[in-house]
Parts: structure tokens; C-alpha cells; sequence
């Protein structure tokens, strides 16, 4: 199971703020806090100043690396950050985030991919914007699959991300969502599938509890790696005690071992 | 949606000292406690004194009647105490807990379910034993169906459980549940289900991780009604959650407006 911790992102005030900055010991501290809460990798996004987003992408890979040595999830909508982000990666195989099955998109990233033989999301958005239906979504996927295909990228390297949408905005979405998990998970051999998971909450109060609730639902669907915060409450909790019901967890050992370490 | 609360039982220490002692105060509190966290029925248990059960029951569906106007749960292996606890029910539609698919067991409680044309519980437990997979609970609920039909209850007034087993005994006893859930109201025209959530985490630590992420995934199956103790934390709150998140809840209206009165 892929967990990917989301913090270290731009769009979030106190990240920018320590980016601009350079508070290298802030970012150094997110990155650990969510390893230790559970993450196998982290994110990095510094998507927000356009300007000097490859300079700060670079910077947060070196200082995360710093601190933590698990493999980062490189996450710009630019390729040339992406590219030189991937230059300075040490720890295991890294993730791009992200391809989408717009064409131009593909062509840019695909060849990172293959040529560092990294991980990809691929993230279910179509040419002509974002899905709306299940089959909406297991269409950018079909046009990603092919296209990784095309380049001989292995389908165990990508991860489809089906896109969250707020509940808030409209109702089907979450299941649209769960839908698209279920079928790609039963159809795309070797396939993974990962989310966004805390977006379905987004314009709502008291979004841990739609937050958690959706976690139970996309482990049931066959998510095998999930975008989250870590370090909100009970979201680690929720995951494995979802493993458990899903006959996931063999003799409930590593639910019971989070409990006698104080993890739940 | 139906919401049994099911505190009152005296399997519970505090419950049945309470009825031993005749001690209304208690067991209105507990009846109303529940309904003003959500209950829209209270179950009411007096099965661990077999002497006494029917003077037991009687008392019981008295005084909490004299607390909450919601309809009561008739809980009970015991017909003769089922038909004089009916006798005193004054609220709404009441329903008899349980049948199963043992012959002897429908041949005495189905009449009192057409009689005093109640809703009823149909447990999902055979004549050989506990069932075993989500066939074998689908198997004993299609009898009980058939025992239903023949003797001209309609289906809507049953609520089939499916029997829940705990996860740490059997890991693929809650997805076998979960499966016997969605091939009833998938298939059974009319019926609704039904289930004991908790005793999924009994014999583990930090059980309300367990009963949450549990409940979402039988909401996600369809089920329509359920027995719990709307008192545990934030149970009701992923109830509303995964309805939002389900299309269940137009404009999320409800999940808004318990969050306005202070109820998530």
C-alpha cells in the first residue's frame, strides 16, 4: 500500500511562506512528521510561484532528502521541473505527478517516466477538461493506458487517480469516483489506482468525517495507494482498521500492532 | 433510514442490574439518550434472565414508552415473551427481533409479525449453525423470504440481517456480510437490511475505528437500516458522512444542518 503524504505543498500558506524563505528545518519537520505518521513517500509541489518553481522544487527535494529516506512524489504541472527534480531524487524509485490523457501532456512526461524509469499518476482528466461520469473517467484512463503502452512503459508503473471532486458540488461524484477504482482495478492488469482522497471533502464542515468515510470506500473499491495527510487524526487509523474488515490484515496483526505502539 | 439503538439489553452489566431493580430513571435515560442521538426505534433485550423474561420484557417496553415515543425493537428468543411485550406496544409500527431460517423458529414468531403486522428482523442464521460465506447467507435469507411470502407478510415489513461475525476470528466474515447486504437489495424486490454493527470489532482494541469504517461500507451496500449505539462517537456522524458521500443527501442538507445544531 502506497501512502503518500500531500503537506509539503505550496498552496498551503505556512509551506509557501517556508519556501520562500528557505526555512529548510519548517519543511524538514513536515516531511519527517509525516513519515513517521505513516507515509512511504512524500510529496513536493511548489506549483504555486511559476516563476520560480524550479528552483524551489529542487531546493524541497534536497531538504526532504535531508531528512527523510523514503522516495518523493514529484508533483508541477512542468516537465522541466519535473526533469530537474528527478535529477537530484536519491531515495528508491520516485513518482511523477502527473500525466493526463491530454496528448501534449502525455508526450512531455511519458519519456520522463520511461527514461527514469519512475512511478507515474495518472490523473483521469480528459482533453476537453475534467470527467464527470465514471465512464468519463475509465476513458482518460483507457487513452493513459495506451499511451504508456505505446511507450513500453510497464502498466504497474502508473497509478490512476480518478479525480476527487467535492461532494459539496456535486453529490454523484464521489461514487463516480469509486466507480472508475473498481473497474480499473478489475480490468487494468497490474494497474494501481491512488486519490486525492481530502478533496471529496472540500466547501464541507467537519471534513475528517467525510474524509474517513471515503478512505473505507476507496480501500473497498482496490485502492492500493492513497494521497493523504498522514497526520490528520485517525486517517491512519481509518486505514487499517479498513484493512482488517477487508480481510486484508492476516490475523489483524498489524492493527494490533499499531495499537500496542499507540499508532491507532 | 432506520436507526435501532441498542443499549437497552441486559447482556449489558448496568441494564440488567437497572431491570432487577425495577430502576425506571435509568433505563428512560438510557431510551431517550439514545433518540436524542439519532435512534428512530429502541431495542429492547431482556434475554439474560430466562425466569423472568417476560415480566422483564413487559416492564421494559412500559416504562420506555413513558420516555420516548419512537417505536420498540422486541428483542427476544422467547415468543411467548415477544406476544405479551407486543400487547403494551402503543407507538407506531413495532418490530419483532428475530427469525431465523429455523423452521420452528418461523413457524412461531411469523404468525405474531402477520397478526400484529409488524416489521421483523430475519437473521440469516440456518438450521445447521452460523452461516459461513455470503452464500450461505443469502441462502437462509431467500428461506426466510420464502416463509415470509407464504404466509402473506410482505416483504417490505423484513429486515434481513446478514449476521456479523468479528474480524478477528474469521477475516473474511465482514466482507461476506457486506457481499449477502448488497445481494439483497439488489435482488430481494422490497426487502431491507439490517445489521448489529459492532460485533464486527469485538475482541479488538480501539473498536470505534472498526464499527465506523464498517459502517460506511454497509451504507456503500445499501443497507437501510441498522442497529448501533448512536451514543458511541461520532457513529452518527460517519452515518450522515457516508450518506453524503453516497448521493444520498441532497445538497448535503442534512449533513449541514446537523453540523449547524452541533451534532457531528
Amino acid at each position: 500500500m502506497l501512502i503518500v503524504g500531500e503537506r509539503i505543498n505550496t498552496s498551503r500558506k505556512r509551506v509557501r511562506r517556508a519556501v520562500e524563505a528557505r526555512d529548510a528545518e519548517f519543511i524538514q519537520k513536515e516531511a519527517w512528521l509525516q513519515v513517521e505518521t505513516g507515509a512511504t513517500m512524500v510529496d513536493v509541489n511548489a506549483g504555486t510561484s511559476v516563476k520560480n518553481e524550479v528552483d524551489d522544487l529542487k531546493w524541497l527535494v534536497e531538504v526532504v532528502q535531508e531528512a527523510v529516506d523514503v522516495p518523493l512524489c514529484i508533483d508541477s504541472p512542468n516537465a522541466k521541473a519535473i526533469e530537474e527534480a528527478l535529477k537530484l531524487h536519491k531515495n528508491g524509485r520516485p513518482m511523477i505527478n502527473s500525466i493526463t490523457a491530454e496528448k501534449a501532456r502525455m508526450d512531455e512526461i511519458i519519456p520522463l517516466v520511461k527514461e527514469n524509469d519512475t512511478l507515474v499518476v495518472a490523473l483521469c482528466m480528459g482533453e476537453s477538461g475534467p470527467p464527470s461520469s465514471a465512464a468519463d473517467r475509465v476513458k482518460n484512463a483507457t487513452a493513459m493506458k495506451e499511451g504508456l503502452e505505446a511507450a513500453g512503459v510497464p502498466l504497474d508503473r502508473a497509478y490512476f487517480d480518478p479525480v476527487i471532486f467535492p461532494a459539496s458540488t456535486d453529490g454523484s461524484a464521489p461514487m463516480a469516483a469509486v466507480e472508475c477504482i473498481r473497474t480499473i482495478m478489475t480490468e487494468f492488469g497490474g494497474a494501481h489506482t491512488t486519490c486525492g482522497l481530502s478533496n471529496v471533502s472540500y466547501g464541507l464542515p467537519k471534513r475528517n468525517h467525510l474524509n474517513r468515510a471515503f478512505l473505507a470506500l476507496v480501500l473497498q473499491a482496490g485502492i492500493d495507494g492513497v494521497i493523504i495527510d498522514p497526520t490528520e487524526p485517525d486517517m491512519m487509523s481509518t486505514l487499517l482498521a479498513t484493512r482488517v474488515l477487508l480481510g486484508r490484515d492476516e490475523f489483524c496483526m498489524n492493527y494490533i500492532t499499531a495499537e500496542r505502539e499507540g499508532k491507532l
